[in-house]
Parts: structure tokens; sequence; C-alpha cells
């Protein structure tokens, strides 16, 4: 069904052969290809134009048509989609750079994919697809004839359709660009550590507002010419938005270049709408661009660098919003505006002056010329395109999961704490799996990042330093520590950039961490969403391979913020976790270093998930050995029978339920302050590490059946819930469970508190006192002594509060406590 | 038990009186202010050195010290607090900024407010307002004397205290700077409709590397010289972050300076660590730029401007971190580094070492000369502060409510829309809101703006275009529409600056709203957090006087953004929101034109609350006459009857119960089929508008009462819930009310559509055939012909299927449904 010309079938490979690698040809080689390449024949610019011509018009039929897709045929009303839907204006733009990529990796067989910030160029993207042969690869229906046309043009935004978007549908691309502000973070994420790629990233202008896009310019200030690929970034300036003009059209072009300068880019420029002009201009300034990328990449890995970062070359294209359209529609401009934005010529159906203007604008491209009797695309319009995996619609670097290596990973028990009985023992759990990334970092210095922002030594990872230096190309200095142009430790200010780059990593097949504080994942929230999306979506797409797990480790958690106050505090990524549909997300609150380690490992070998590791980084009790951390990771929640006074016999009085690591500690010494002074009541601790679990198995892949549930909580017995996040969360996911009312929660409460780690929970009405109140008001049977432990409790409450504030830390007995001797397991 | 000098008291008043304003000189007047200010005297030098030691004192004072506050004994481990937290590396460089505004507005009288984006440097800004007297006359028991200092120093960080980040609690502030990126979006907000008002706005080099602050110097592309106020960014680049270099501080310079030109400004910049010729480098730098400012702003309100957009200027201080403190601590250096970013000197407790030197570095700012016999900052300290509420910390501006005047708001009424029956019009909703929106701007001209990432007219809100302009300070072309400098609508396309901007807009006191695609609301969901997290702190403090509400618009909805695709479907917002504390999120869903006008009216009056208001923007169904609408609106939750067959004399089969545009519209049409085809089934339909009214009181002031509660839903009828949102929202609202578990809720599902509108709530399985097979299913008495209508329910979503991918449109039968006749309202 692939119509993609072998090598033999172009004009062009016959002058040069197809794919001649700049990397193997000599100096005067290379020199002639970048000279061709900036020189296009006439017969070239007639093949890039005829495709061109093939794109628009695929695009626009792709808008309008549902039938008489050639035009052979009057154009009729009946033709005409009932709704018209999608965004005519940046795809001229779209495919034009992409014909003349194309026709750069024909003269180089440079490997590149093509990532389209204006993802509403949809149309474009799929047209270029289709053109190029990959669509009907992909979709065998939408076949190259007639038929074909046809289905394509209707499937375009309609049921049980594609998107108008750019989007996981569309072959070749990695990047759905709805959501604006990513292009660049997925492009630079795309290459690291991918030596042969160019990504080419198109910035809109509407994009180029956001802060998001504005802030991943200095991606350049972490690529490494010698080890990783290379982005050219082409900022296409057609000058509108939806409904106005954009900033960066509209400021004086001296200071779009001093901007783009700044950033540390080297500037071409290409404006203009005239043709044949355009192609020839653009030819050059591809060359020149590509010459230039050649030239860092050549130095930096022929040893002929002096260090300093490049000033890699960037392309501004000024051309008009929806080129080639109607210039006016109704007595109004509509190409060059921002009326040509979405659907220019709106109101055809039964509008007999739009019907005629939008066939003659169709006829404009002519068809006749495109496409054969068949309705295929011609020689001309096919000689267009590179062969095999070199056309960007399918490049196997945009469906990542082809290319993905598993991670050889060192057996995380070596890493594992001892510890020789609950409690006894305190350590940074997060230090442990810092020895374990380290040692990925070794066996996998090709595949395998961490991102955070700044924070890799306070998160307690530190050990990744000694064998890998944080990525930086800016000036080092003699007092810098572990930074430098060949680390891969991925540092930035910025949770926009470590997220998209990570993204853009994961999705061209490689492997990775980000690691960051609790309260500011909230800040690459929509990040999270929109990727959890494009997992969602890819899992109804066969042909999409599965991609590594986007792996988000929350340190520096809501409750240890404490001195840090209100704005470092808040467990709300978990919730927006929740709103991911089904197997996509997953979040594991481990509540010790083993669990922790169990749970890593998993994460980083599983696929496709957006995983939430969620553990704070201060000293804290270790509870399992490896053994016991390895079965409860695999259950993912379970009774911890040493915690608590329930012998199995009958059903336990209360359960006593935690998630997340500073309320487990809570939680446990809550039920031994029940079993010490109230030993008759009988007490269970149930400890929940995969917060899905708790949902039902129709719901999420991870629910646990009814009759484990059963097992853990009973029919009816009242559970007091300790949760590391907001209480509505453990709400929402027990509801359709047995009794779930039954379910009292306490967890994080959005409320300013700046204060000592227990006096934390105590505002929270966490801590171990209001769980043993909680425990006995919450029962159905009153045990004997409520009444006195109650005052108890309140009373150690007012001494913690006297002495926090008089000695501004906490008390030793809740700064110190452990389990006695008597907790040692049998 | 304010010392704050009167203007006689001080020197410098003395020679000039104070608050001379540049608006009321005459030329040579100001350019001799201008000279003055640029030239301090050795007299001036040795005070702004004074506050500045002062300052550097208290900062240090704040992070160690638990007694011996002005060292008047040796210093020993006793006075050393138990956990040293805070950050100095910033706060040198914050607080020699702060003294030599004061200077200028003691010379000029200008109206500033200091927005700190380092805010981790809390404790220089806390010293700032404790040496301006402000800090007493807001926390009378921190008094200025040695008790007081103690007080001072121990609240810091400590239970009960303080946060260590600039925040709520500190007087002067609207800007907490935890989450960075947002310093410069707070300051345009600020000077908007402000002309009186310079925002001094310092930009940490770290925050430098986010993405929203990146993206918001564009600010000035939107700011009117001659109808707003002026900001000053200081650029600080002090060399590092946590743990690192910055990018900024480590580029070339001429790249620094290229970029910020690029940006739009004129670049001032000043260097080095040499005192005193920093102040007088400082001060001829301050001077330069405020004299821009004034120049720009005289030409732009005396008529002398060329409508250009002016060059700002924009100061770049490059200082070193932790600049003062101990130059290297056990053999490393520690001034200029990574390492003085928290706290520089560690472990001081039991360390001699460390505590001599924690000793000497405190002397070294003569504390002697600072703080007189009582502890009070001396007469030398003190001259340097301004008057009254030109002290920065004292100014009304940085306390908005202070200022805030109530908007002169028409009567909502009279945008009603005619609706003789429910279901029979047709209409765009917020189109009424546009008419409504359009009259407030023509009122309000000074106090009320609009916010929106380019969709105002999109979002139906057009009509506001017809008294205002959208704001731009670029180029304009005669084919713009509705653009220019004097306009006063905001669009601009990144969610950050409009979200920020209309943060700093409210919190100086004027009204506003925030207009934004639903799905994309998300971008800026963690400003959402953390200005609720503000709003919340601030309801705990007496002093802060109530500023506007933060109202968002989320319109082009999950349900109708079909076509678009995944990627525009998202309702997240609300399940952000609904983690917010008690009273200050709500969460509005009103289902047609009338009720979406008493809710925007109740919200543009409210005051110190994050109100969402969610609805669609395409033609809908319309429900309920004005004063139906102001009922409902009132309860926030109601029955409606004309929709159900339930007469109220016992209780229904089935509750249909329904929050949300789109989904009310399917539930109503559920009703109607079982009506029709059920007549003995008792169905009763609640609509909520108000969400917040489903938690229990105790939860949230506008929980319904537990008698309301069950006047709608019973206690114990099956309630089939149609939401707008993710079906776990309403789970965890209702949890704790009477057996919630009887609440089966249809929603929003995470899962790729593009499609129909009706074929959106088909695979989403809220459609009105889904929604009567829920009732039918879920009711305890299963009705006679149950089965029979399940299966032409069945039929109906067969058939519906087949025509939507035949004809790319609904059935008519659904398109165009509406209540019958015998709907009309008795």
């Amino acid at each position: 069904m692939c119509r993609t010309p072998d090598g033999s079938a172009s004009p062009l490979t016959r002058r040069e052969g197809p794919h001649v690698a700049l990397d193997t040809a000599t100096g005067t080689q290379a020199e002639s290809v970048l000279d061709a390449l900036a020189n296009p024949t006439t017969e070239e610019v007639e093949s890039l134009d005829a495709w061109w011509r093939a794109n628009n018009y695929l695009t626009i039929g792709q808008i309008y048509l549902q039938g008489n897709p050639l035009l052979r045929k009057r154009l009729a009303s009946e033709h005409i989609k009932p709704r018209l839907l999608g965004h005519w204006g940046t795809s001229p733009g779209l495919s034009l750079i992409y014909t003349h990529v194309s026709r750069l990796i024909q003269r180089t067989g440079q490997e590149a994919i093509y990532l389209a910030g204006p993802g509403h160029g949809g149309p474009a993207l799929v047209a270029a697809s289709y053109l190029e042969g990959s669509y009907t690869e992909t979709y065998p229906r939408v076949t190259q004839d007639e038929a074909g046309l046809l289905r394509l043009f209707r499937q375009f935004s309609s049921p049980g359709g594609i998107p108008s978007h750019v989007s996981v549908t569309t072959p070749g691309s990695i990047h759905e660009g709805g959501e604006l502000g990513y292009v660049l973070v997925h492009a630079f994420g795309a290459v690291m550590d991918n030596p042969g790629l160019l990504a080419v990233a198109v910035v809109g202008d509407g994009e180029a507002e956001t802060g998001p896009l504005e802030g991943s310019w200095k991606g350049i200030s972490f690529l490494n010419p010698a080890r990783d690929g290379a982005v050219l970034p082409i900022l296409h300036l057609n000058g509108a938005k939806i409904a106005g003009p954009t900033v960066l059209a509209r400021k004086d072009p001296e200071e779009v270049r001093s901007l783009l300068r700044g950033h540390g880019y080297d500037v071409i420029e290409v404006e203009g709408a005239d043709l044949p002009g355009m192609h020839y201009r653009f030819a050059a300034a591809l060359a020149d661009a590509y010459g230039k990328i050649r030239a860092i990449q050549d130095a930096a890995r022929g040893g002929d660098w002096d260090g300093q970062r490049p000033q890699w070359p960037l392309i501004v294209l000024r051309s008009p919003k929806g080129w080639t359209g109607p210039e006016e529609v109704d007595g109004v401009k509509v190409t060059g505006t921002w009326r040509s934005h979405q659907v220019p010529l709106s109101g055809v159906k039964g509008n007999d002056e739009h019907l005629a203007l939008l066939e003659s604008w169709l006829k404009s491209y002519r068809p006749e010329e495109l496409f054969d009797a068949f309705g295929a695309p011609t020689e001309l319009v096919r000689r267009a395109n590179p062969a095999g995996e070199l056309r960007m619609s399918a490049s196997p670097h945009a469906n990542g999961g082809l290319l993905t290596k598993d991670l050889d990973l060192p057996d995380f028990r070596d890493y594992a704490l001892d510890v020789p009985r609950p409690a006894a023992v305190k350590a940074e759990s997060t230090r442990q799996l810092g020895a374990l990334l380290r040692d990925v970092y070794t066996r996998n210095d090709d595949r395998f990042r961490l991102f955070c922002p700044d924070e890799t030594n306070s998160n307690r990872l530190g050990a990744v330093f000694e064998v890998s230096d944080r990525a930086f190309m800016e000036r080092v200095t003699p007092e810098d520590v572990a930074i430098g142009r060949d680390g891969r430790v991925m540092e930035v200010l910025s949770e926009h950039n470590c997220h998209g780059w990570l993204e853009g990593y994961t999705l061209t097949g490689r492997h990775g961490m980000f690691a960051t504080y609790e309260a500011f994942a909230m800040v690459s929230a929509s990040q999270t969403v929109q990727h959890g999306k494009w997992l969602e979506e890819a899992t109804h797409l066969p042909w999409r391979a599965k991609v590594p797990s986007l792996n988000i480790l929350l340190t520096s958690t809501a409750w240890r913020n404490d001195h840090n106050g209100f704005s470092h505090q808040g467990p709300g990524l978990i919730q927006v976790a929740l709103t991911q549909r089904k197997d996509v997300a997953r979040v594991y609150l481990p509540p010790d270093a083993n669990t922790l380690l169990s749970v890593a490992d998993h994460c980083l070998r599983s696929r496709s998930y957006i995983n939430l590791l969620v553990i704070d980084k201060q000293p804290q009790l270790q509870w399992l050995t490896m053994d016991e951390a390895v079965e409860h990771c695999r259950r993912g929640a379970g009774i911890w029978d040493w915690a608590g006074n329930d012998d199995g016999s009958q059903d336990p009085d209360i359960v006593l339920a935690c998630a997340g690591d500073v309320v487990t500690m809570e939680t446990v010494a809550a039920a031994q302050i029940l079993k010490e002074r109230l030993p008759h009541f009988r007490t269970r601790v149930v400890n929940v590490v995969d917060l899905m679990t708790l949902i039902r198995p129709r719901d999420h892949s991870h629910g646990m059946e009814p009759t484990y549930f059963k097992e853990l909580f009973t029919d009816d017995t009242d559970v007091v819930f300790a949760f590391h996040g907001f209480p509505g969360a453990i709400h929402q996911l027990v509801h359709g469970r047995p009794d779930a009312d039954r379910f009292r929660v306490r967890g994080f409460i959005e409320e300013g508190t700046t204060t000592t780690p227990f006096d934390m929970v105590v505002r929270n009405r966490t801590s171990r006192y209001h769980l043993v109140m909680d425990a006995i008001n919450n029962a159905k049977r009153t045990p004997r002594g409520a009444t006195e432990l109650t005052a108890w409790c309140e009373q150690k409450l007012a001494e913690h509060s006297a002495y926090v504030v008089e000695h501004l830390e906490d008390m030793p007995e809740v700064r110190d406590w452990a389990l006695g001797d008597w907790a040692e397991k049998g």
C-alpha cells in the first residue's frame, strides 16, 4: 500500500544517491551537499511546490469536504461537511517547512522529526503523513485513492475520527500542540542522548506568548553538541493568533532579533509571500542553519571545540497567516489576518458565492497535477518524499517505544536498609534511592536521566553526582561542584522544562525520573494531565509501541515543609492524578526506604504510565525488611499485624488505615497507645502503598478485589484513615466499596501553618493523639477507659502546644519516639 | 509604639520637605531632585548604610537567635535556635534595594510598593517592616525594644510564628514569592489603572529561569504610561540558586543585555561588592531609572507622546550571594556561592568556632550604632525611613482592601433573557454576560478589567469591545479591530499572565474576571492554588482588609470541545478548587443565562474568594425566568418540579440530580422520557448551581443544612447524578451525607474523544438514554416497563451511533430537542 518511492525512483537520488550521510562525507563532499541544499534546482522547486500544493489541498479538503474529494464534479452543497471545523491559518506555513525539511533529509540522510507547536495545524500534518504513505501504512483503510481521500477528509474532526489537532493518532508526532508552550521542551528532550537526531520545532507566534515557551529557549544551555542531537527552532511569525495580532509579530524586528540572540541563538530570517522566491530563500536559510548545526556538531565530536555553548541557529519565518487562501471574503481581508485562523470561508453550504470561492480556491492548487486518475499522489508529488523510516511521519523516533531498550537495572535489594524491627532505625529513605539511581546512571549512560529543579542534593539523591555532573553549557567556575558540559543530571529551576524534557525523552524511547517539591508539582500539573491524555489515547492505538513511564518523585512533601510555610505545602498533584483515566496513573506512597526501592524498581521497569512516588527526604523511621517490603508492595496494601493487637480471629473494633510516610508513623504510634492503654480494644493497622488499590477493580486495574478489601477493612468496621493528601481523595476512592460512609479520613488541611514537624500533624488533626481519639469516638463499641484516654490525649496535646512555643522544637517524647522491643517481629 | 520619624525629624526633610511630588514640581525643581537623588550626600550614605546594616543584623537574628538579641552578653549555645531555618543568600541584596527605594520615596514623594521575587528572603522584608515601625503597628506585641526584638527573632519560622517566606503576614506585601515566577505579573497587575504607583519588582536569577517569569517581561507591551503606573524590574543576579549557578548569571553579560533589550527594556547595570561604592552607584542607577520612568509618564500624560511603546528602564544588579556574610566557613568559600543560599554557617550550637564566627559576623554590623539602649532603632537608622503611608511596608496599595471601592454595577436583571417556559429558547448564555460586562466597563473605567487569553470574542463576551479596545502597546495596523493603547480589555495568549495580572489587580483593590478555556485553566492551576492560600491566610489577619474576589469564568468547556478533541477537554480546575479550604473557593455551574447573570452579579460583589463560574459559550436551552433564577441561585440547589413528575407527597422513586449546563439538558430530557414512558415511576429532578452546597455545613459555609439536603435528596432514595466534572468530585462532596453510597455519579471520563456534541455525552455515558437506564437500574423499585424502556434506549443509542458516522452531525431529534408545551409553568 505504501507508495513511497524507493531511492531509484527519485531523480534526486539518481544524482547523488539517497542518504548521503554527512557523517561519512569528506569535507568537499559535505560542502557540495550543503551548496546543493542551499540552491535547489528548478526541478526540485517544482517538486517541493507540488507537494506543498497537494498538502494545502488536502488540508482544505479535511476542513470542508465530505464528498467529491478530487473535484471531479462541480462542487455542490452536499459535498460540504455540516460542521466546518479545523484551522487553516497556520497550515500552509507548517507544510512549507515540512517539505523543505524532507528535501534536506533526502540530500543528507539526516534523521529528523517534526514538532508542530501550532498543533491545531493538524490537517497539514495528517496530510503530510498521507502524502508520505505512512498514513496508509498505519491506517490501511485510508487508501491512496479516491475512496481513501474521502475517508481522510470525512474522518477529520468527526465522530469516531481524529481530532482537529496533531495528536497521538498522527503518525510521526510526539507532540500534540493543543495546550501551547511545550514544543521546545519536547524537542530538547527528544534529542538528549540522541546524537543522530534533528528535531525541527516550529514555534507559533501565539505559542511564543506563553510563559513555558519563553522559558524553554534556554534548552541550549543544557544541550551538549557532542552527545546530544540538535534542535532547530523555527519561529513562524504569521502575525496573528485567534482574534488579534501577537506581541512578537508586532515588535520591531530588531527587538525580536535581540531577544533571540539574547536567548543564545544565531538568527536567520526569511520573510515574504512571493513564489517561487520563498522556496529559494527558505531552502537557503535551511541549508545555512543545517550547515551551522553540522559544523557545531562536527567540531564538538571531532574534539575541535572550545567548550563554549554554541550559538545554535534558529530560523524566523515571516509568512502570511492563511497564505495561499482567499485574500478577501465578503469584502473583508482574510489572508494575513486573524480571520484566517480557523475556517476562512464559512457558511459555504447553501451559499453559491462561497461555494464558488471554495471551488476556485481548491482548484488554484491544480489538483489534476497532484493526484492521478485513481486519486493517488502523482510522481511529481511523491518524489519530494524521503524514503522509508527517513520520512518524518514514519520516524521510529516519533514512536519511541520501538527504540526503547530496557534499563539495565541493578538488583534494588542491594540497596536495602537493614531493618531489624519496625521503627527502630531512622534514615533518609530517598538517600537509598539516590544510591540506586547512581548505579542506574552508570549502567545506562545513553538512556537514563534525572530531571530536577535544582534540588537533587536537597532531595538526598546526590549520590548520582558521584558518576555524573549536572549538565550545564554556560560558564563554569572553579568553585562549582558537580557541574559541567558532560553532565547528564538535568537541573533547571523550571518545573515546565524538567517535566517537558522528560516527556520528550521518554516519548522517544529513553527512561527518566522527575524529582520535585510536592507543592510545586502543581506548576506543571497541566503537563501531567496532558501527558496522561497522550498515554491514554495511545493505549487505543496498537501501532504506538509502549514508551517508558513518566516517573514523578514528590519529595519535600506537604508534611515536612512545616517551616517553609503554607506556600510550600500542598499534596495537590495526587488529586490531579486521580482524575486520570484508569490504567494511566498510579500513585505510590511508600512509607520507608525498602518499600521505596521496591516501588521505584517497579516504576523504572514499567511502560506508558504516569507514576507518582510520594515520600519525604527527611530522616524517618523504617518499618519493613526488604522481603516484607517486596511482598507489601506486591499487594499494594496490607495489614501490619505487629502494629495492632488484632489476631484476626474476629473483626477488630477499629481499623487504623494509613497511606503516606508521616501519617503512617502517627498511625503506628496511635496503635501503640491503644494497645498499651486499652489492651482489650482490638485495633488493626492497614498500610496502603499503592493508592489505586482502594478503587474498585472495574475502575482501575490495580483496584483490589472485594475479597481482599474485606480481608483488610471488613464489611462494616469503622475505619480511621490517616492520609498524606486531601481527605476528599480517599472519599472518592472508596466510593462504591461496602459501607464507604464508615471511612473517617484525616489528612492535609489547606490552612496556613508554619511550625515544627510534630506540630504540623497536630495542626492537621492527624497526630497520634487525634487518631486515638478518632478511634475511640468512631468505634461502634465504646471501650472501657475511653474517657480517661481521651482526657490523656487532650492533656498530651496541651503539653505539646506549650512546649513547642517555648522550645521552638518538638517534645523529645515525640521527636525521638520509636517502637519498643516488643514490636520485634516473629 | 510607632517610632517612624515624622517629617521634621529627618535631616533630609529639613532640606527639601518630604514628599516633593515631582508631579507638581517645575522642570528645574524636578531636575534638581533627580540630580540630588543620583548623588547622595555622605550623610545620606551613612544613613542608608546604617539601615542596611540594621536590616542584615535583624535578618541573621531571625535565622539564628532565640536569646541575647542585642549581643549584650557573650554569644552562647543557649542563644541559638534548635533548628536553623531561613535564607540568608538573597537577603542583603533585597534590603540594599529596599533602603535605596525608601530614599527615592523620601526625596520624591513617590508612592511605591516592593515585591520580592525571591520571597525566601522573608527575614529581610520582615526586618524592613520592623525598622519602619509598621511591624509594631501591625503586631503590637513585637515592640521596638529588646523584648520585641526577641519576639521578632523567635517567631521566625517557628510554631505559631511566621513562615520563612515573605507572606500574607508581612506588612507591605502582596506577593509571597514561594512558588517562583510571578513577581512581574503581580507588579504589572498592581499598577494597571493605578497611575500614581511605582511597583519595584525584584527578580531573582533563580526565578528568572522559570517559564512564567520569562514570559512575563512582556507586560510592558500592555502597559499604558498615561493611565497605568510603572513597574521597575530589578534583576538581581547574585549568581546562584539552591545548589548551583544560574543560566543568566553565567551567560555573557552581552547576551543578558540583548535578551532584556529584546524584551523591550532600557538596561541599566550595577555590579560590585565594594562599599560605600555600591551605595553611590546603585543610587545613581536608581535615579537614572526613575528619571526615565518619570520622563515616559510625563510625556504620555502631557500629550507629548508618539504612541510608541516606551523602552522602560530595568536595573540589573550584580552583587554577591550572601553579601557581607562569612567569606569562608571550614575552609570553604561561602559568600558568592550557592553555599550561602540558606544558612551559611550551620552546626552553631555546641561548636565554639562557629559560635565565634557567628558572633563576629553579627558584630561586624556594629549593632551598638543601630539600636539604642532600649533596643530600638537609632535615629541614624530611622531617618532612612519614609513617613507614614509612604513607607513601603505601610502602603495601602499592599493592603488593597483599604482602597477597594465597590463596583458600580448595573441591575443584572436588565440583561435577562425572556424565558416563556423551560427549554423553549436557545441562546448563548455568555453573550448576556458580555452585555453586562460591557456596562460594568462603562461604569467603572478605573477599577474593572477582563483578562482573557485571546478568546473574548470566542467566549461571546465581545460586547465589551463596544466600549473598550484590547490593550496593546505594540504596532497596530489598519486591519486590526478593537485593539490599541487605550484599551483596557487584557488579551495575551498566556494564562500565567492573565491570572497573575488579575491577582495583582485585585490585591491592590480593583475588580476583574479571568475568562478562559476550561481545559487550559489547568495551566495556571498552581496560581489558583497559591492565591487561594493567600486569601485563606489573610482571613486570619484582621488587619488585612478584604479584597475583590478572583473570578474565573471557564467557558469552552469539556463537553463542547467535542471537535477539538481530548487535549481541549478537562474539568480539572473544579477538582483543584475543591481542595481549597472552606470559605475561599466557590464553584458555580449555572445552567443558563439568567442563572449565570445572577451568579456573576454575586461574584462581582463578593470579597476575598476564588469564584469559579463554569458555563459553555454555545447556544443552549434556557430554563429559568430571571425571578426563578434569582431564587434558585439563592438556594444554590433546588427541585425543578416542572421537569419531574414527583408531586412531593411521598419520596420519589429516583432523584435525577445534575450540575452543569450540558448534563442538565440531558437530565431534563431523561426525566421527560421517564415521564412519558413510565408515568407511574416518580422522578424528581434536582439542579445544583452552587457545588459547595453539597458539602456538610461544617466543612463549607455554603453547605446546605441537613434538613434542606433531605428535602432535595431524601434520606435514602437512589440518586443518579449527572455532573459536569469528574465523578469523583461528587463522591467526595457528598461523603458524610446520609447514605452517601446511594449517589451514582455520571460525569466526564478522561478518555480520548473527537465527536459531535451529543455523541460526546453518549461517549461519556451521560446521555439522556444512559441516565434513563441508570434510573431504572438503580431505583429500589423496578418499574413495570423497565425492560422495554431499556431496550428502547439501547436502540436509540445504536441509531445515534450509526447516524453520526454517516452524517457527521447529530440526529435532528437530539440536536433540536426541546420540551413540549406541557412543560409550561403554572
